[in-house]
Parts: structure tokens; sequence; C-alpha cells
């Protein structure tokens, strides 16, 4: 009965939030620089394996992550965490280099129309500006990873074939990729999905780096997970309060969140390496910094064991009752 | 591959709506008892396995169910559905007698501040309670269903040994009730928890009903629901729209949402019998009811395929992606 997924037994689960880039992406409000390397020092010293922390993208097409050169000269790097860009292009892959960014990260989706409505790209072309961006960083040594939105079902087209996926991760590997990311972009995963995928990922390429990507828009993010890991995989991004969210479904939740994630998988005695007491202290400033509250259930109600006094009138109400002995 | 708990090949899982009883019982408004019919004759259409739909209580305790007998002599029976109805009390029991309930879920919890807390009671007391509202059920020929509150923990004394629940379990069971309820009343389950008490209950009491009534307030239903299934349980509690709360943490989720569970088991491949469009139906008409939105992320987000149109500008920035070709 314990060898089951249920049951961590201290296996190693990889973390990596993307919250600095992939929650503060879409906030209407522009965080301040120094606020933004407060947020990605603090998520440093929690323990987590990887932080995507900013963007190179053009300032005008996303202004709240005009200020990545700067965030990224001013974090206090940890030693044992990576610190990842996203870059969309060759130009941006050059800032991303010139910062000694750890990794870069490509991004494209697997549908057609998908990738059209959010770059503005067939999906051609966008497979021909990662390879540039590929080749760039591997003339630097910096390891690139690539994306593919909408591997678990397009917002717009729907289901998406396995064999398309697994064909745009095979260009991937190809490519010298060291990692590639499925990516749940609208949160349309399903375990029965997810087993399936990660299962024929893994037979086919044992040694790249997969990391699962979910959203928790369908109340389905750590189910996604625990169905990723009974197929061997071990590395989920998530995002600090949970933080980013669905341009196609407005209220719906975003991405999965980083604390409940870690709080899950820790009382099931799997080892994430994160400290989460630290964890929830970072989230509890997120607030201050986008104007609203996050979706984080952890936050909201603490942790499993974070207990509540009893009731004031309770010392009374308890003598009341023993006073009247075992009967009713 | 397939033979997994991610993949459901058809297996019957039967879904309980508490609702109008577990949701609308914390609603600070009272419904109209023509409401609280129509919800419980909608729910009734669904394909539920048993519906849970009011509360025999005092009405000065609560008054959100002071109509519980116009309620249950005013809804349409549908075949092949239960009405389950909460009992506290011998004169509880006997308004339900008196109404030809299909069943009397009584309830207590598994630690003694929280029963002290929430019943008034000592265990002891409440004990005695449900073993003379058993009788008086199996007088009339009515099955018994004991509920035990705060299996997975609680949150005034944390965590609860297994063995205090199985010891309940066995003192329910010697009194013939026909089924248990382990609950989850604060959100405090975890999967590693649940299979194993799962498969301990399952051992002991191969036959006996047994249902899950998790809250996702740490976002853990789903997969909570997932590791009992594995570990044999077919049958679950949960409320539609999500509605219901823990009054010891404000702001977080209540009970599992039961469109979130049929959406996710089927989508897996379970037969859960439940037609979701019409139990989503259903649900938009809650806040009309309640005077507030609710939780349930399938509302707001829209089923899996539930598929948007591409933005306006598409077709222009499609035909000139395309007039690039390939390269960028």
């Amino acid at each position: 009965m314990k060898n089951t997924v249920w049951h961590g037994a201290r296996r190693r689960i990889r973390m990596q939030d993307v919250g600095p880039r992939d929650g503060l992406q879409i906030e209407p409000v522009f965080v301040p620089t120094a606020d933004k390397i407060a947020l990605v020092n603090a998520l440093s010293r929690t323990g987590l394996a990887k932080i995507e922390v900013t963007a190179f993208v053009s300032p005008k097409a996303i202004p709240a992550m005009r200020d990545a050169d700067e965030v990224m000269r001013g974090i206090e790097r940890a030693p044992g965490v990576e610190y990842a860009v996203l870059v969309p292009n060759v130009r941006g892959a050059e800032r991303a280099i010139d910062v000694q960014a750890d990794e870069l990260n490509l991004v494209m989706s697997a549908t057609e129309t998908h990738n059209l409505a959010n770059l503005r790209m067939t999906r051609d072309q966008s497979f021909a500006a990662l390879t540039a961006v590929t080749t760039l960083g591997h003339d630097a040594r910096i390891p690139v990873n690539i994306s593919l939105s909408c591997t678990f079902g397009c917002p717009m087209e729907g289901d998406v074939p396995m064999a398309v996926v697994l064909d745009w991760c095979a260009r991937f590997a190809d490519l010298g990729a060291r990692g590639i990311t499925l990516a749940d972009t609208t949160g349309m995963a399903h375990p029965a999905q997810v087993s399936a995928i990660a299962h024929a990922f893994r037979t086919r390429w044992p040694d790249l780096q997969l990391t699962m990507h979910f959203h928790d828009t369908r109340g389905l993010a750590v189910a996604n997970v625990l169905a990723s890991i009974d197929a061997g995989v071990d590395r989920f991004d998530a995002s600090l309060g949970g933080l980013g969210g669905c341009p196609y479904a407005p209220g719906a939740s975003g991405n999965a969140c980083t604390e409940t994630l870690v709080h899950a998988l820790e009382l099931m005695d799997y080892d994430t390496g994160v400290d989460l007491a630290a964890l929830l202290a970072a989230s509890r400033r997120l607030p201050a910094l986008v104007g609203h509250e996050t979706p984080s259930p952890i936050v909201k109600a603490g942790r499993r064991l974070d207990l509540h006094p009893v009731p004031e009138w309770f010392d009374e109400v308890a003598a009341r009752a023993r006073d009247r002995g075992p009967r009713i």
C-alpha cells in the first residue's frame, strides 16, 4: 500500500516558481523594480529549484516587464537556484545572455490558432525564431528550455492530438533543448490525459528535463501533478499565490499555486526542498505589490495544522455538558 | 498503464449532493421554501445517487432549515435517487420518519473539543443520542448513515489518530448503521492519509456503505477523491457550486464542488451517471438564491471543451503572418 503515488517516501520533486514573470506579467499595475528584486530574493531563500525571473520582451508589448535587465542585475543569486528568463526572439536572447541568465525559456503553442493569437506568428515562424535563439544560447553556453503552450488543449481549437505534441517535442529535442515544458495554458489538462502524455514523453526522452506547467482553472492542478509524478515527472512550474490568469476565462483561477503544491506534496512525504513558512511569508507580501488578494488557499485558510483557538464560550458549554453525565 | 486510478474505464462512482442542506445551512439569507424545492427537483433530474435535502433541527438553532417538513413534502422524488436528511436527535428523527425520508444522517465529531464546540455535547452524549435515533430509524425501517466529523483532523485539537477514527466506526457499525461518512470538516485531509484510512476501513468493513466528504479548503478535494477511489471508495459527498464553508477559516473554500468532481471524473472516464450540463444549469441558479457568486470553477471557466472564439482582429493578424512565409 505504501509504494504508491499517495506516499512520497521522500522522493525529490523540484519546484519552479514562475510568479515574478508569469504572475506579474498580466497584472495591470507596474510592480516597482525594487519590489520585484525583493520578491525574487525572498523566493531564492525558500529552496526552489528554479525561478522564472522576468521576460526579455518588447517594453511596448509588455510594459510590466520593461525593467527585465535591472531586475536580473539586481537580484542576489542563491547557490543551487537557477534563474531562468523568458525570451521571445534573438534581441531578447542577446539581452538575456548579457545579464547571464541561467536558462533561456522559449515559448510556442501546440496549435496554429493559439500561436497566431498569442504570438502573431505561424508555428513555423515561431519554430524558426526559437531555432535562432537556441543557437545563440548554445554559443553562449546557456541551456535552453522550450515551453509548448496548449499541450493539453487549445481554448479556440479544442483537443490537441498527442501525436502533435510529441512531434513538436521531437523537434525541440533535435534542436538540443536541455528541457521541455508541457504547459496547460488554459487549464484543460486532466489526469488521464496527463498520465498518457507524461508516460509517452518519458519513454521517448528519458533524459530530457521535463517540466509540467498546470493551471488550476478547473480544480485539477494537484491531481494533475500527482498523475505526472506517477508517470515519472519530478519538475513543476507554479506561481506564488496562484498569480497569473487566463485571458480566455475571466474570473477563473490561474497558475497552479506554489504554496498549494508544496503544502500538498510535503504532507504526502515528498521532498520539495522548500521551506513552506518562508514561501508563505513571501506570498503574504504579494497583495501589497499587486493591489489585490491572491487566490492562495493556504494564505486564506492556513496550513493544515495551523490550529484555531476554542470559542470563548467553550469552557462554560463544555462544563455544562460534562455535568450532565454520559447520557442525553 | 491504463489500469490505474487515472483511467476510470467506466467504473461507477456515486455522487451525493449535500448543497440543499450543508450548503444553504450557513447562508445568512433564508432561501424561500419554493426555491429550495425547485433546487432539489433540479438536482433530482441530474443523475445524482443521493441528495441531502434538509435538516430536522431546531428552527431556533438553524433558522435556514425551519421549513424542513415543507421541503420534504414538496419535492418530487425521482426513481433511483435517495433523499437523505440530517437528524440530530429523537425529535428530529420523528419528524424525518413522518415525512418518509429515505435515510437518516446522524453526525458526531471524532474529537471531544469539536463535538463540544459544534454540538454542545460530549462525544459519549452524542453517541447516546445517535443510538436512540438509530433505534427509531430501524423501527421505522429507514436506513441510518452516521457521519464522523473531523475524521482527518480537528481545527482545534489537530491530528486525529486513525485508531480513534476506526474505533468510532466500529461503534457505528455495531449499532447497525447502513453507512458511514468520513468527513473532512475543515479541509485537513491529504491523499496519503485518505489512502491509509480508506484502505483500513475497506479492509475491516468491506460491505458497509462508505462515503467520503471532502472540503476543498486547501486545494486537495479532487486529489483526495482520487486517493479514495484508488482505495476502493465509490461514494462522495459534494455541494452544488461548492457552497458551504468552514467557520474556522473565513474566506476559505468550503465543500468539494459537485460539478468540479463530476467534470473531473467524467473526463477521466469514470461513470458518475450525472448529466453535467443539467448540473451546471442548476448551479447557475444558485447566485440568485444566495445573493452572491459561488466558488464553482466550472461555472466560472466553463467545461474543458467550452471553447472561445478567436479575437476579432485574428484574421488580419493571421493573414499578415502567413504572408511573411515560414521564416521570421
